[in-house]
C-alpha cells in the first residue's frame, strides 16, 4: 500500500503568507491551542520562519528514498513534512536534497528524524526543523508513501495542510480552517499590541485582566 | 494553602553585582560545589548573564496565572524563578510578560518549564534560562504560590536567594552566605589569573599543582 | 591497571588535514557508514571544525584528574577524546585546561560528559563537542588511563585514530584506513559537485539516479 | 470546540475477539507493520491482554474530567484510549474510575500519561497500558473531547477503531480493515506454527527461508 | 561543611504506621497534592510498602561512603533517603548494606541513584525505590552529609520527615503536618469506600459528583 | 565489508559456568569495575541468569537478517549479542528465533534494541536483556556482520568474550582474563559471606572497615 498522491489541494497563498506573519505562538493560540508539534522539533538555525503547504512523506527508518519521490510533487512555496514508521535520528536530508528542493521552489523541511550538512543548509538559507542533527546516512531500499496523512512529532498532518514554523516551533493548520484561524490570529495580534503598550507603561496584568477578584475567590492569601 | 509573601529580604545589590561578575562556574566552586540547577536549564540565547534576587513562583502544570501575581512583587533588579508542581514543557512566558517584567525593572527568568516568543525576547534582551522552548500556551485556572521556597530544576531556591546565571548554567547562593561566597569567588578568580598565565606559557598542570607524586602513589604507570 | 601510554603512532598530517576538508558526513559515508559518535555529541559553538589525532582518556565520573595527565601527552595538532567509566554530565574541562591545551598545540576536545566556561572557550576559539554544558566541577581523586582504547559516545576510539568533527557531529577514522578513506571521500566530493549542479538546474534525483524503474518494481503506485 | 460524540460504530465483536487471540505482534505484521503505538506504552502488570473498541478521550494536561464524561459512552467490551493535548505523567486514573469502568462493562485503558492505584488495579484485573505510573492527582477544570480522532503515543486512533494490547505493546486496527487484517493474521499464525516445528527440529532460518543465495549476492563473505 | 546530625526528631510511630495504611495516592491528595517524588522513582519489586522516618544522605556521585555513616544513625523503623550532588545511576547499595540495615531495624531505602543485588534484596524482603538498577560499584573517597535537608528526586526531604512509599511511588510528609495529613487521609479513605460502592453499582461519576451542569456551562456539546 | 567469522575461540565452559555463579555485581567488581553494559539493558523477565560465550552481531536499524546468519554460528551454550549501527527499538527477535536458538543450544540474547513475543519467551524460559520491548517488526534487506568486535550498550564485546547477565544487568569478561577474574570473584564472594555475618550480627560497616579515622581526617563533623 505504498502510494504517491499527485494532486493535492492547497490553501490560498495569500492566507498562507498572512498566517506566517502571525507567527507560531499566535496561530496556535488562535486555533484553540491545537496543532503544535512536539517541542523537541527545533530549527537547525535561528531566525528562520516558514509558512507553506505540506507535502507529506511517510518514510521507513534510516531510508530516505521517498524524499526523492516527494520532491517531484513539490510546487513553488511548498514545505516537506517527513514522518517515520519507526523512530530514527539518521540524517535523511542534506545539501544535495536542499539544492533540489530550492530548484523546485520548495522552502523548507519539517522532519521527525535527523538532518545533516547543516552549515551548508544555513548558508543556502534553507530552514529545517528537526528532531536531531546527525551525519549518519540513509539507504534507499524500502518504500513509503507521499502525500498521505501522517503523524509527525505527535501531530496529524494532511497533505495540503498549512505549516507555520519559526523559532518557537512548528504548528499545523487544517486547510479548511485556515481562513478562520487567520482572522482570529490577526485579531489576537491587534489586541496584543494594545496590551503590550499598557504593560510597557507599568500597568500590571493583574489589573489589565481584572484578575484580583477571581484570585481572591479561589482563595489566594497575601501575607 | 496558596499564598503570596509580599515582603522578602534581599541581599546587598553591590554583592549581587559582584557575584555576577565572577560567573556561575566560579561561584559554584567557591561555595563548595553546591547550588547548581540541573544542566538541562539552558539560556534561550547566548551571551547573556544575570545576577539578581529571586522572586519565586510555584505553578501548576500548564498554568501561568501565578506569573501575573508574581510580577507585582518584583522590584528593580529581581529575577523570577518558576518551579512547577508537575513536569511541563508548556510556554508559560512570552513577550507580553517580558514587557511587563521590564517595566517593573525585572531582569530575567529562570523557569523549569517552557518559554515562547524567543525571537522577541532576544530582541528585547530579556534573558531566560529554561527547560524547553515551546509555543504551547497555558491556562489561568489554578492557584500556586509566590515567594515560598521552591525546588527548581533539582535545587532549593528561597525567595531573596541570589541567582547567578550565564552561558554555563544557573547557580543559587543563599542570602546569608552571599558575602562569604563572594570573597571566596574573588580569591579564586585572582588565583585563576595567575594559573592561566603559567599554563599559557606551557607549564603543565601536573607540575603547577604538584600532582606527579600523588599519581605515582595511587599507582599510575607510564608505559 | 591505570596506565599512560606515552608513544602512540599518528597518521600523516597531510591526510588528516585533507580528511577534515571533506567533512564529517562525507567521511562517514566514504568509510561505509561507520565510525560516527552518537548524535547527542554537539559542538559548544557553531562553525568550528577539527581533524586531528586522538589522545584518549578514560576517566572516572566527576573526576578530571586524567585530563591533566593527558595534556602532557598532547602533541601539536592533537585532539583529546574523553570517555567515562560511568555516565556523568559534570564539567570536566574549562578555560584553564583549554589554555594549557593551546599552549601545547592541542586543537580541541571530544568529551562524553560536560564542559564549562563555554563563553571563554568560544572567545579562545577552542572547539569542544560534548554531551552536556554544565558548570559543575570535578574532583581529582581517582585514576583512569590515557592512550588506551576507549568507547566514547558509543564508538571505539584508539589512540592515534583520526577524529573529524564539525557542525554535523564527530566521526572516527582508523589510522590504517585513513588513506583509503580519504581517497573515497575525495572521490565522493567530486561526484557531489556534479550532482549539485544537475539538481540546481532542476533535474530530479528520481531521474539523475534512475530510480523510477526500481520504485515501480517495488510496487510504488502513483494515484 | 469541545464535543462528545455519542454514537460511534463498532466492529463485529467476533472479529475483535479473534484479533485479540492473534496477539499484537502478529496483527501488527499482518496489517503491513502499521498501527503500533510507541514502545514506551507498557502494561502496569504482565500477562493481561485486551481486544476492544476504542472510546477515545482528548484530555488537557493533569486534568481527568473527560474520563468521567467518557465512561458514560462506554459499552460492554470497550476500552478507553486517552490522549493528551500536552505531555503529562500525572495519574489520571485509579481504582475508583476502574470500578466505574467495570460496572459499565469496560475492559481496559490505554493512556498516554500516568495511572495510579496500580496494586488495586491488578487485584481487580483491570489492565492498563500507560506511559507512566504516578501517584500525582489531577484536576477537573478544563474541557476536552470524547470520541473524536486522537493521536495517542504517536498513532492516530479513531473512535470505534479496534485496540489490541498485550505484553508486547498496543496496536490499533481500523474498523473497516478489521476483517481483512484478521484473515491475514490467522494465515500468518498458521504459517508460524509450521515454521516453529521446523526450527525446533534444528532446521536453520537460512535454509527454511532460502536466504543463502541472496546473502551471497549482496556480498556477505564467510571467513 | 560535611556534617552528621545525630539527634533528629521523629514523628509518632502510630501516626507513621497509619499514614502507611492510607497509601501514597491518598496521602498525596490529602496534603494538597504536594510532596510526591518524581515518577521515575520505582520499586525494585512489586507489592512492598513502607512508612517510616527519613534518615537523609547527601552523597557524591558514584560514592557510597556516607551510606555507612548513615546506617549508624538509623533507629528501628527508619528509612534511608539518599540524594546525590550530581546525577548518577551507579549501584550505591546492595545485599551487604541491606543486611546491615535490617540488623539495625531499618526498613527500606529511597535512592535517587542506582541499586544492585536486587534478587537478594527481594529475597530479604528489603524494599527499595530507586532511579535505576545498576551493577556498577561505587568508591569511598569523598564526604557528604547525613541528616541534613536534601532534594531527592525533585522534592525536599528533611531528616525526620515521614516517607510513605508503595507501588504508586514515594511521598514525603512534613513531621509537623503528619497528624493533620493523617486525619485528612483517613477522611478521604472513608469517603472513597462509599464512592466505590456507588460506582460499582453502576452510578456514573457525572451524576455522583454533579458534573453535568458545570460541563454544560463550560461549553461541552454532545453530538 | 560484511563478514561472518566462522571459527571463534571460546573460554573453558567450567570457567564460564563458575563466573555465572558469582553474579554480575561480583564479577564486575572483581575485574576492576569495568565491562558493564549500560544500565538501560534490562531483563524481559526476572530471575533469569546467563553465563555464556558471545556470538556477536552488528545489525542495521530495523533489520534482523543477520540474526538468522548468526544462529548458524551458535554452539551449545552460546549467547547472541546484537549491536546496531544506528539506534533502534524495533523488535528484532521473537519466539520463532528463540525456538531456533534453543534447537541449536543457544541460551539467551543480549540486544541493544527491541524484542517481542515476550510472554512466549518467558514460557520458553529463553532470557533476553534488551533496551526495549517492542512489537514492531523488522526487514531483511541490508547486510551486517557476525562475530566481529561490536560496541553493545556502550561496551566493547569481542566474539568469544564471556557474557554474565542477571537481574542486576549485563557484564562482559575478556576471554583471556576470565580465569583471573574468576579467581578474584570467588575470593570476593568468600569475603562477602564473612562480612554478611558480621553485619547481620549488628556490627557497623564503620567499624568493620575501620572508617572512622579516615572520615575524621577528611573533616566529617558529628553535631
Amino acid at each position: 500500500m505504498n502510494i504517491v498522491v499527485q494532486n493535492i489541494e492547497r490553501a490560498d497563498p495569500v492566507i498562507i503568507k498572512a498566517l506566517g506573519e502571525c507567527g507560531v505562538a499566535t496561530v496556535h493560540e488562535a486555533q484553540g491551542r491545537k496543532g503544535l508539534l512536539a517541542s523537541y522539533m527545533r530549527p537547525i538555525f535561528r531566525g528562520a520562519s516558514v509558512a507553506a503547504s505540506a507535502v507529506t512523506i511517510l518514510a521507513p527508518p534510516c531510508d530516505n528514498w521517498m524524499v526523492h519521490v516527494a520532491i517531484e510533487q513539490v510546487q513553488k512555496g511548498d514545505v516537506l513534512v517527513l514522518a517515520v514508521t519507526s523512530p530514527s535520528d539518521a540524517g535523511y536530508f542534506g545539501d544535495l536534497l536542499a539544492t533540489s528542493m530550492q530548484a523546485r521552489g520548495g522552502v523548507g523541511l519539517i522532519i521527525d528524524a535527523g538532518v545533516r550538512d547543516i552549515r551548508d543548509l544555513q548558508e543556502m538559507n534553507f530552514p529545517v526543523w528537526s528532531k536531531a542533527i546527525c551525519a549518519e546516512g540513509t539507504v534507499k531500499e524500502t518504500l513509503g508513501s507521499v502525500n498521505t496523512p501522517v503523524v509527525c512529532a505527535g501531530e496529524l498532518v494532511n497533505p495540503g495542510d498549512i505549516i507555520v514554523a519559526d523559532d518557537d516551533g512548528v504548528c499545523v493548520v487544517r486547510r479548511d480552517e485556515a481562513q478562520d484561524v487567520l482572522k482570529k490570529s490577526q485579531a489576537r495580534n491587534a489586541l496584543e499590541e494594545e496590551k503590550r503598550q499598557r504593560l510597557a507603561s507599568g500597568e500590571l496584568g493583574l489589573d489589565m485582566y481584572n484578575m484580583r477578584q477571581r484570585l481572591a475567590e479561589k482563595g489566594l492569601k497575601y501575607v
